[in-house]
Order: C-alpha cells, then sequence, then structure tokens
C-alpha cells in the first residue's frame, strides 16, 4: 500500500504546522478581542440544507454523497452553516449575535497551484433581529485591519464599496433593470479594457451615453473625502444612492473613530463583490506589492442571513479570511513574518543513561513550573543528543553530567547566546521564567 | 427549507462552546507543555489509505464515497492518518517524533445517547526509528493526569497493563495459540460473571485447571507494588512476560519520579484493549464516581505504527481523548466545572445614541490594549441596554452619559461587586488591567 495524501489537501511538517497553528491563534484571539464568541458547526449537513442556497458552479464543486437513504453534503463554506445555526437557535441567542469560526470547507475545484480541495475559512459575522446598526460595518474594516497587523503580513489596503450607491445610480439612469448584469460586470472591470467593458454594455441594449457615465461613475477615484466629495457633487437624489453615500460616510469616519489608519481604507466603487446576496457594505483585501494573490479577505453587508429557513429577518455583516491559500501565498513568496516556535523550550539530555532519573525528575518539575520541557530518551551518543538539540531549535537546553549528579546542580545552556550556567533547581526556574 | 442538524452531531449554544473551546485549548496547552508539537492533516483520505488497516466493524461505520474516479472517505481516527503521515514525511521529521492532533473524525454509527457520528479526539504519540525508550509510556501516563488535573475533571484513575504480560503468561502455560480469542474475553471480562468467563475459555477448548490458572492470575490485585510482588512471585521464566513485568516496573517507577500521584494510577491485569495492534503498555481511564461513562482516555504502546505503508520500523506510544463525548457526559452530569468566560471583557453602552461617537473610540482604545470589548450598538432604549449586559454576563459595564461627555470621564461597573466609579481613560485602563 503507496502513503498517499489527496491532491489538493494542505499537509504541513511540524515546523511549518507551528507557523499555521500561530495564525489561527492570533486571529482567533483578534475576533476575540472585538467580542465575537466562538462556535463549530458540523462538516457534514443534509445535502437540502447546504444547497438551499448555492448556484450551479458550487454544486458542482460540492462533495455530495449518500449514506443509508440521506443525501449528505460537506460544507463549502460556513455562512451556510450560520444560516441554518441563526434559524434553528434564534430563540436562544442572545442579539446582536457576534460569532467567529474557524474550520476546514470544502470545494472539489479542478486541482492546481494556490486552489485547495480542503481549506480553512476564518469567518466574523454581527447579526442582529430586523436592523443592523451601520457602524459594526466599520468594526469589521477594524477587525480585518487589526488582525492583519498582528499577523505582521506585507502592506495591504481594505477596498471598500456600498452596493446600494451602483444600483441607486442605474436607477437614477433609468436601467435598474440591468442591475445584476452590470454589476457582475462591474465586478471585472480591472481584468477587462475599458473598451471591452463598453462593448459588453452595448451589447445589453443599453445606450452610449449612459454606458460612458457609468464608466466614469466607477473609475472615481482620489482620497476617500476626495471620493466623497465627488459623489456628493453628482446631486443624486434617488433615495438608494443618498442612503449607500450616508452609510459609506459613516462607515469612512467611525473606521477612523476606532484608530484604523487611513491609508488601509480605499474607497472603491468597483467593488461589488458578484454574490447577490450582499446589499450594502462591501470589501475586498489586497496587499499593495501582491496583487496576484487576489482579495485576501472579503465580505460585506446582507439584508436577510436565514430567508430560505425562515420569514423573520436577520441582518448581518461579516468577512471571511481563506487562510490556507494565504498562507501557501505567504510561504511561496517568503512573506510568512510571524514566527510560530516550537512549542518546547526545554531540552534535557544526559551524559549518561544512569542519569535519566534525574532528568525525568526535572522534566516533571519544569511541567509544573508552566515550563514546556522534554527529556531526550533515545539511547544514543552524547554528540547525537546534540545534535537534536539543535535540529529541534531548542531555546534551553539542560545538561546532566557526573559533576550536576555530584552537587545536585544543572548545567544550563542558553541556545541563542551560547552562555552557559551551572546553577541550582531554584535558580534554573528563575533563570526560564 | 427546514433548517435542521443531522443526528449524532454535537452543535452548542455559544455559552457551551466557549467551555467546549477552552476544554480543547487546555488540552493543547497542556500537550504542548510535554513537547508535544501540532499536526493538522486531512479529513478526508483515499479510502485505500484509510482502510488499510481497519477491520470489519470500522468498514461499515465508514463515510466513504466517489468523487469522479476517486474513492474517498472522511477519518475515522486519527491513527491511520498519523501512520501515513510518517510514511510519506518521515525522512523530514526528526525523532523522536512527538505530535499532537486535536480534529473531528467521523463514524456513521447508529445514533444514540452519548454516541457522535462526528467528534473531536485529542491524541498524542511518540514515534521514534527502531527502538523507543519504555519511559515515554510513563510520560504519555504523566499527560493524561496532567491534562485530567488540567480540565478539573472528577476524581479519575488510569489504568495500567502490559500485554506481554498476559501473552507471557499464556506461553508459560503453554496455550499461546489462543491468544487473540483470550485477549478479546479478558476485555470483556468486568462485564461478565466469572463463570461465564470460564465457561467461554472451556468453550475454546482449554483444560479447566488451565483455565482457573488464568481466571486467578487476570484478579490479581493490590496496590501497585503489591500487585508487582505477587507477579514476581509466580517465578515466570517466560521472556515475554520477564519483559512485560521489567517494562511495567519502569513505567510505574518514572511515574513516581515525573511526580503522578500515584492514587492515579492502577495496575489492573485484565485490561487489555481488544486491538491486536498493541504490544507493550495499555491504557484506560476511569473516574471512579462515574464507571458508567466507560474509558474516557485510552491507549498504548505499538510496535510499528506505518507497517502497511513500509518496512521501515516506526514504534510508538500514544493516547486518545474522545473530547465530544466526554464534554456530553461531563454536562449531563454537571460535572463541567472548567469556566468558559465570555471573550468579552468590556461592553460600553451609552445614554443617547448621539454619545455612539465616544463608546466607539473608547472601543478601540480599549482593543489596542488587548482588552476585549464591544459596544452595544443596537438603537433601544437604556433599559433594554442593561438587560443585555446582565444577559451576556460581561465583567465590566462602561456607561456614557451627559455628564461623562462634558468631563471627557466614563463611569465603569464592575458587574460581580456591582462597584461604580467614574473615572478618566488611564484609570479606566488601569482598573481594568
Amino acid at each position: 500500500m503507496t502513503a498517499r495524501t489527496l491532491q489538493g489537501f494542505m499537509e504541513l511538517l511540524p515546523e511549518e504546522q507551528i507557523v499555521m497553528e500561530k495564525m489561527k491563534s492570533v486571529i482567533a484571539h483578534t475576533y476575540e478581542l472585538f467580542g465575537f464568541a466562538p462556535l463549530d458547526t458540523p462538516v457534514l449537513e443534509l445535502a437540502e440544507v447546504l444547497l438551499s442556497k448555492s448556484g450551479g458552479d458550487t454544486e458542482k464543486q460540492i462533495y455530495e454523497f449518500k449514506k443509508g437513504d440521506t443525501n449528505l453534503a460537506m460544507r463549502f463554506d460556513l455562512t451556510v452553516p450560520l444560516a441554518k445555526y441563526v434559524a434553528l437557535y434564534n430563540n436562544n441567542l442572545t442579539f446582536p449575535f457576534k460569532r467567529y469560526q474557524i474550520g476546514k470547507v470544502y470545494r472539489g475545484e479542478r486541482p492546481q497551484k494556490g486552489r485547495f480541495r480542503e481549506f480553512y475559512q476564518c469567518d466574523i459575522d454581527i447579526i442582529d433581529r430586523d436592523e443592523l446598526n451601520i457602524v459594526y460595518d466599520a468594526e469589521v474594516l477594524a477587525v480585518i485591519y487589526t488582525v492583519f497587523n498582528k499577523l505582521e503580513l506585507p502592506a495591504f489596503k481594505i477596498y471598500i464599496n456600498n452596493r446600494k450607491l451602483l444600483s441607486g445610480f442605474l436607477e437614477s439612469l433609468d436601467i435598474a433593470d440591468k442591475t445584476v448584469d452590470v454589476l457582475r460586470l462591474v465586478d471585472k472591470i480591472k481584468k477587462i479594457p475599458e473598451e471591452a467593458f463598453l462593448g459588453e454594455l452595448n451589447d445589453m441594449g443599453l445606450p452610449q451615453e449612459k454606458n460612458r457615465k457609468l464608466l466614469e461613475f466607477i473609475k472615481i477615484n482620489g482620497l476617500n473625502n476626495e471620493i466623497i466629495a465627488k459623489l456628493e457633487n453628482l446631486n443624486i437624489s434617488n433615495e438608494n444612492f443618498v442612503c449607500g453615500l450616508d452609510e459609506l460616510k459613516t462607515v469612512i469616519n467611525q473606521a477612523h473613530n476606532l484608530g484604523i489608519n487611513p491609508n488601509n481604507i480605499q474607497i472603491d466603487l468597483s467593488i461589488t463583490r458578484g454574490l447577490d446576496y450582499y446589499t450594502g457594505t462591501v470589501y475586498e483585501t489586497f496587499f499593495d506589492d501582491y496583487p496576484q494573490f487576489g482579495s485576501v479577505c472579503s465580505g460585506g453587508r446582507y439584508d436577510n442571513l436565514s430567508s430560505v429557513f425562515m420569514d423573520k429577518k436577520f441582518p448581518g455583516v461579516g468577512i471571511s479570511i481563506g487562510l490556507t491559500r494565504l498562507f501557501d501565498q505567504l510561504r511561496d513568496n517568503g512573506l510568512l513574518k510571524i514566527a510560530g516556535s516550537t512549542p518546547n523550550k526545554v531540552l534535557i539530555i544526559t551524559q549518561n543513561p544512569d542519569f535519566a532519573d534525574k532528568a525525568i525528575n526535572l522534566a516533571g518539575e519544569l511541567r509544573r513550573n508552566d515550563i514546556p520541557a522534554d527529556v531526550m530518551l533515545r539511547n544514543c551518543k552524547f554528540k547525537k543528543k546534540m545534535e537534536y538539540a539543535n535540529k529541534i531549535k531548542i531555546p534551553y537546553l539542560v545538561i546532566i553530567g557526573e559533576e550536576e549528579i555530584q552537587n545536585n546542580t544543572y548545567t544550563i545552556k542558553d541556545m541563542n547566546s551560547g552562555e552557559q550556567h551551572t546553577v541550582t533547581i531554584d535558580e534554573l526556574l528563575g533563570l526560564i521564567k
């Protein structure tokens, strides 16, 4: 039998796994800093529940199968399970409900570089009954900003837009019936030349004059306050547009109030997020120097999370970090700055197997003092033991030899500085703590 | 569409989820304290890889399906994936290799109270090339002991045995050809009357006199050192037996040397762990007052982890905690002592929506000081906001009203003591830290 791991499934060596775990823990810690509580839903769900909301593309990718008489599917995101969860338990939840979930999701995509079939999503969502304060859309910005800083990621910008602006603008041009198609096209604007963009609008049967106006609108740029001024100067009275502009202004102002560096937020009227269920604020996040990574953190505001399951209205706002792909890209580009250290802090080795008892006893003492410790118990030469210590990059090495046994002392070596001392147990504990 | 969660899949409300996360983090932290590094393998594997080692019962329970031309299966434990991992990457690993993994596994059992189809296993294993020092078997005991204490679990005992003792004893009785059947029967000794036990041995065609000896052997009891003395007094010279006794003595002695309370370890010669691949030390863990929970942490020593994948020999020792079932049993019996606190430490509320800016600004300041904080941004009456604060059991409440705005102060209420102070921002930070 050949040992094999499926293509498109990430499996890391211990040194890399430690960095990955560190990233997960920084993300979880930051989410909790903003008051989000953890949630854990099953990987397997009834197929009809998971597919209740999805479109054709997702369905082709889903891992779906029958067990007995039941059609099962592996989750392909954490949003549909959340919609189900809120529908099931809303009577027991306290709103506004702020939850985070870090978990694996599954998509049977054609495997290719940077595409995974099993990958971590790290989601936050804030859900309320009937209405959700727009300031939460700024809080979500602050979460992304804080997470990215704490992960020591490369220079980044969070691009923000409000979908009401574009749909209001289309209404003001009297071409609201084309909104869905136009939104999908706008989403591609950065990938196609302007002429192709206008051509596709023509193909939709839209008049040239309006197409030009649309293109100009999407291309409005400058600093955030300049863009807002330009939007105000359009003097559009459409209700949707006015509401969108008002929301965008609040989000930008409150983002500053929350302490986000203004250089990390950029209004971009071409960001729409293809998905139909976003209804207001939308976010995408790019690294300034690595646009080819694509958006590494995206999301937005939606009017009604659980609409397929129930009549009650639960508006929300949320984002997702695709951690597996992000880790892969950072690693491949030498950008993993965050240091995951070996869980082990002290390695104890003996010059003679007869001294093992003292070494084992010391390991117990260190652990009781909450200091991660290990004894090298392999029966091998002292030189091999030193090689092992170097290989696992241990911070402190404790050596027990003849002298240490006789004097009831320990020789401790700081592996970074190379400094070495012979000390008592109390001194040893003090030194390491 | 009805929102439903599959039977046998645990899904918790936020308060309970927080406790579950706390348990996971205590377990992970303790594993790291003993020098184990984290590992994360895929949930999905090639069916042939997962089924390479399993017997008939497992195969019936496995979630197996076809995607394209590939037979896939969801992992049913973390041991087979580890065997695959070591076979695949052994050239890149440093031995002794100490890894832990906390992850979900899947078994399509008939759902019933206390049985889950998706559940967390929390595993540790120590693997070496060719030979693994017996002292690691004592380290594993120390890990269980420390984890159970840190989880604040009810009084427990780790039952330990060495399979070489029984197989050596059977060899000395000249009935080694029945070892597998006898081991399986011995595993049931606590569930069936002695007469039934002897009857089944008779049915195997074993002579009555040897059956009596076997029963007496299994029933040897007393304190650990008494049992060891009784075993020594049997004066059995069989090589297997002598080796098993020697190993057991070392494990018990080193367990004491590591600082384990002797009352938490009990040699029990009837513990065999049905699985054929255990070859030496075996462990089971029971709560003194809740034997009906069954063994809540089990494992043992095996000669060759990856034998189905390769010729190289990798002996190991490990244990697994079935966390989902344990959590369920503890909860149902009111035994969840460990407190998971809401991630949120401070809730900020305003007496008037106009004061929101100051509240939001303060939230940013607190979070920059690593203090989890949240603003209640729902547009509702002050009384409702207070109700929310009580409901989420927030430790500190900050209230911003007219006076606080005018004097640039904050009123902070310690929700446990009920004490209330009006303070500056610096005093506020000092107070909470």
